[in-house]
């Protein structure tokens, strides 16, 4: 079972590796390029065979290691099959 | 209009962050994941309003800055509105 996790940082912390793309965009000549906000995108290929189980064990790794839930938000999707 | 972008290491490609991340969850207890790959989730706020042009130009981007098409693929969702 594969699961897709989503780490974003969350609205209004500030995001220097973001305006650092924003900035290299303009520098390259794109300039409608209002903002940008970059985060981490995780596959996880699981042994777990239960939708249920399998999101509630990612959640858990969201917030033990995947996320800094101080300042970043998280979403999980499980994909079945 | 928002764009939301994907760039993934191609398959074949060694991920030695998501070895790294793998192996931490595995120190952590959970024992049940075969394989973590980690990738980049880019959010783009575009002052473009036509939604084929607006796809066109953030392709542009990822071709010239935000992947690295040696090793990475990319994947661009426009999202209207």
């Amino acid at each position: 079972m594969k699961a897709k996790v989503h780490v974003t940082l969350k609205q209004g912390v500030l995001d220097p590796q973001g305006k650092a793309v924003q900035h290299a965009l303009a520098a390259l000549g794109f300039d409608g390029v209002n903002d940008v906000r970059q985060g981490k995108f995780i596959e996880l290929e699981l042994t777990e065979t239960d939708p249920k189980k399998a999101e509630t064990e990612v959640e858990a790794m969201c917030q033990k290691l995947l996320a800094n839930m101080v300042i970043e938000d998280y979403r999980v999707d499980i994909l079945e099959g």
